[in-house]
């Protein structure tokens, strides 16, 4: 497999197909563009969670038994924060805050959430090119049987039990795709832009929110291949099921195909799905990742149902 | 002893004299008035270290082996931080970051740091007043062989090296006293005021200099009594006695009671200390404040020699 390969990517689901991505291929050919939506300011802190969750992977330190967050994290940030009477429903790891504290500094000196990612990446030995979907603020709110929510008072402190009536990208139409973003979409030399098994409504569509991306996607010569977050009718992980059917939609990959809509080229499906005609090329696989050979052997089915299409 | 007691008062030496206090009187009734002149932003986090190692001090929860900061701190934030090549010459703990984190958010919101600081007070049951200087900023710069340092650069990122050439309290003219201190200092009920054995040009000066609090105590009925920050002809720590010689001064209680100059009625001197006539009065003690009953015995010496004058 030569020249770059593309992947939309939101958190944890998402960063182990990139980790896969990063053992298979030369870590600098691979371009991943990560949702920001579920970003927000806590604390007065600027929390970046998918790209964290992403360099974490990459740079070997995140916790896979908790599934989030740093290996070895403490938290006596947290304990004296709440004694102090603050806000503790957003877990925030000692070692975690760098991340947030360095990243609020240099935003609020003007640089770019893209400069800074960058920086963290090549400080942590990652040779990937993680680009954040867009340098500025898109904030994904859900419409609720609750009221309106940001993201993580969902996500986090309301653990996705309201019913969601609809997916809202507050500041998506002003916001532009960070620099990078649209150049390696539209590459010469890029062979395949994968979406990976991220939540289609919450991880996804913020990025196809930001305007240029999806259009980009459209005109890009690399075929676009997405690997299906539904596995045997149900979500692996997350509020993927739950929101589909609060939204309307049946859990299967073809409902998921028919979101994607024109943009997409191919499919990769978990075995335990159907066998139906998706309308694009299609593959079934195994798709679960628990261990780092999984990562790599999804990854690599991926992509060789992205070359059959090429 | 009924009234109220004021304490002017810096770092570390001074909060042992408050923590001396907090023993021997009500704690609503004493009133601490902390040198805010170290204040600094770092990584764009609102430090005030004063005040913190009081709220550690009073609240049992500072190191007293190390001198400063909190007892059992981790320091994973200060490790991913250096990962990430952030700047690690300022030594910030885990437990640490909460204060400066919920601080800086709620001064950007607008509140004062005098509100805050009452609040952060209450939270760990502490029940003396503690008060910053001012709420505005001031910023204790210093004119040194190696130009114009902030106090932090100078204190901590060079070690009091330099040669200080001249103390500048940035902001000072346009600085108010925070609510409370000059009506603590005026109060009729309040019996003494305390200047702690803090460094007197570094400690004490930034709170002199806020336009008022020196009138104040030049107004106030309340005898104003101050511990002698010179043991034996030298400093307890810290770089009182450099900086003092530095400054053109002998390192003695002498030159500190005429820095002091007409705001002074009494100075408790340390009975190693030569017995001269100091033109206010003062009685020799052992001021050396290494276990709590020092710190008790202290206080107790400085308000028996404020009462006398009384």
């Amino acid at each position: 497999m030569s020249g770059r390969v593309v992947v939309l990517t939101g958190g944890v689901g998402g960063a182990k197909l990139v980790l896969g991505l990063q053992q298979l291929l030369e870590p600098a050919n691979v371009t991943a563009i990560v949702n920001t939506g579920d970003d927000f300011t806590h604390l007065g802190l600027h929390v970046s969670p998918d790209i964290d969750t992403l360099l974490y992977t990459l740079s070997g330190k995140s916790n896979a038994a908790q599934g989030w967050g740093r290996e070895g994290e403490s938290w006596n940030f947290l304990d004296a924060l709440r004694s102090l009477g603050g806000e503790d429903w957003f877990m925030l790891g000692d070692g975690d805050l760098a991340l947030h504290v360095l990243r609020s500094m240099r935003l609020a000196r003007g640089e770019s959430l893209s400069a800074i990612t960058a920086d963290f990446a090549r400080s942590w030995g990652i040779a990937i090119d993680v680009l954040p979907m867009s340098d500025q603020l898109v904030a994904t709110h859900l419409d609720t049987d609750e009221g309106v929510l940001p993201f993580q008072r969902y996500f986090v402190g309301r653990r996705c039990q309201p019913v969601v009536r609809q997916v809202m990208f507050e500041g998506a139409a002003q916001a532009k795709p960070a620099p990078g973003v649209c150049e390696a979409i539209l590459a010469d030399d890029t062979t395949a832009i994968l979406i990976a098994p991220s939540n289609p409504y919450l991880s996804v569509d913020p990025i196809f929110a930001v305007p240029g991306i999806r259009d980009a996607l459209l005109a890009a010569r690399a075929p676009v291949v997405a690997v299906s977050p539904i596995v045997g009718g149900d979500a692996v992980k997350g509020p993927t099921a739950k929101l589909m059917r609060e939204l309307g939609s049946v859990v299967t990959p073809q409902a998921v195909a028919a979101h994607y809509g024109d943009v997409l080229d191919g499919m990769l499906v978990d075995e335990r799905d159907a066998r139906v005609n998706l309308g694009i090329a299609s593959v079934h696989v195994d798709t679960l990742m628990t261990s780092l050979d999984d990562r790599v052997r999804v990854a690599q089915a991926a992509l060789a149902l992205a070359a059959g299409i090429r």
